[in-house]
């Protein structure tokens, strides 16, 4: 009961920051000449919304998964809990920066810089929640087969190196560190709908 | 149970972008002389945002509709699910960008187009979760009939060549484009109320 | 279950609603010279803040009573429905309209008259759907009485003349207005509070 | 039933709330030069959103737990949870005041007392629910102890007396009240962590 509150609150959250981003999207003013070329000009801001419209939505499918493999939560569970929720609701803001940088063309270290902070913290979040549930079957339901556990912490540890070499990139190349996080979701999202039964949510399924 | 978590996440969307609208009217300068002049001719803002309102909810009422006939989800429904939030979600946008061309009476091509294609992107999202669910009967509930397949997936089919032809018509008179959006809303709301059983919640109900 | 949704998607629309009249609170400029004095000054936006969230609040509330009498909802009720939440949902504008011209004492007519006009249409929405539901037992539950049918139709009914009156009064005194929506807010708080059993919900809980 | 929904509506809130908090970080102007150094100087701004987010957080969880020793609702706690949640949905606005005194340096008492004064009304509504529903047991489930009910009201009127408190500390020192915040809110949290029995929660979980 507990848990699934928690979940249902996680949901909100995950459906309301992945809904506000629409407002990192800044309205053309009152007196632009040429509307359709404003429009037009602005499409770093679109692609910046969809990435992290994707970037959201697979980190909630991701957290969906999780937390299906948990028999129950505790305190420290629901304290990272909500420091990955502030981490996502935050994520509105850096898109919003990154889509002006671009645009812009000035700017785009720092703008590319925070995005990639913002992430990298989200992966050290759920890497620290699965290893709380996982380590010691602490939290996992039965069905979770012991052989699985090694492996998925690792997995969840490598996600966190790679975040963080993402972020270091961004001082090198912001475009790269921003394809970079593009790749990801797309990595994230072809894994999602071709992985071999690896992922979280195959041995969820099975 | 993951189809129930989908729902709820994807209601969840609908219900913030729906409630957003609002934010896309803007608030009357601090010094307005008139206040009650200013208020009414900001009533193409308040159009929009009527006729929004109702897009998004039959959009809403379409979706729910159309997820009662699944008896599962699987990851290509999840991906074109996110998707199609992604465009509901941005309606908002392109509401307050017709609202604000309508009232200044400018760049209203460029307000049309953008909103036309975001709908058509809708349009296309829905035609492709139905042809994926209902193809070879892959995600369908048992008790939807063989032969209502092929005309259900043609009707969708249709939906998306209407709206690029509303996206057409924005290039050529854009009152036209809205009008026909406003026409394709009340449609759809005398189909849901006077339709012969045809549509899909009829047949759910049934 | 269609009901059941309909509910929960109209409980998000509230609770968003609710929650969004923060945003009808205009931010200090930044340099203000004086902030302890400029945020007392801003009072009226406060009260309206206030009077908006326990209107809301109390539209909730009743929205609640009034599907727990009904066994089910039809296309009719979905499309009431959508306008019902289309006038909720547009609230926090007219509410920061409000506060803003109580604050600088300008525009106060139409202000009030915007606010009022927006309720009315809710008294009227809410009027719609339950004379529909009721009215020859339509969609009520059982254990509704007969002899209650016509008196709580006619209090609805009552309603929608209330607030006309009260948008009438908006162009006399808008003060008294405004006075009137905060009356109306507190009567139904005090009715659901101390009500002798009278009230759709006491109904509903005996 | 009533009290499930209750508590979903208030989740709503508590979920919007939270993730509206992102709102009240000012995109930097458009013509910034140095983008980075921006985005630094405003580190006030991301304590502020930090230290909110984790106060609604624990006043979630709090929620939570009362809700939980709860058998049922009437109408005064309906009454006082919708107060309840009209400060909590006001939080954004005080969090970005302080932000933004705390980054220009200015205004800090009057930043201060706004948002110390909004969570001590949020600990009286506390209070007031709690007091209302154990005080002679009147809507307690069985489960809970009759020897827990004096400490338990009293737990909450200290609460209420240390709002007040750090509310007076903002007229002497700002930033020692800003403090008091953020320790108060490691203080439930560590409590909710490490407590050995004593909480509310805990309580619940036995």
């Amino acid at each position: 009961m507990s848990k699934a509150r928690l979940e249902a609150f996680s949901d909100g959250v995950f459906a309301i920051a992945i809904t506000l981003l629409v407002l990192s999207l800044a309205e053309p003013a009152r007196d632009t000449p040429d509307l359709g070329r404003t429009l037009r000009d602005q499409w770093p801001g679109y692609v910046a919304y969809a990435v992290s419209f994707l970037v959201i939505g697979i980190m909630w499918i991701n957290h969906h998964a999780l937390f299906l493999r948990m028999r129950a939560t505790d305190r420290t569970i629901q304290f990272l809990n909500l420091l990955l929720l502030m981490a996502i609701a935050f994520l509105p803001y850096p898109t919003g920066i990154v889509g002006k940088a671009l645009q812009e063309d000035h700017g785009l270290v720092a703008a590319a810089a925070m995005y990639s902070a913002t992430t990298w913290f989200v992966a050290i979040m759920f890497s620290g929640i699965w290893f709380w549930a996982a380590y010691g079957r602490r939290l996992l339901v039965a069905s979770f087969p012991d052989a699985e556990i090694g492996p998925s912490i690792r997995r969840f540890g490598i996600g966190t190196v790679v975040y963080l070499a993402i972020l270091g990139i961004a001082f090198i190349s912001p475009i790269a560190c921003l394809i970079g996080h593009a790749v990801m979701a797309a990595y994230y999202i072809l894994d999602q709908l071709t992985g071999p039964g690896e992922t979280v949510e195959d041995a969820v399924a099975a």
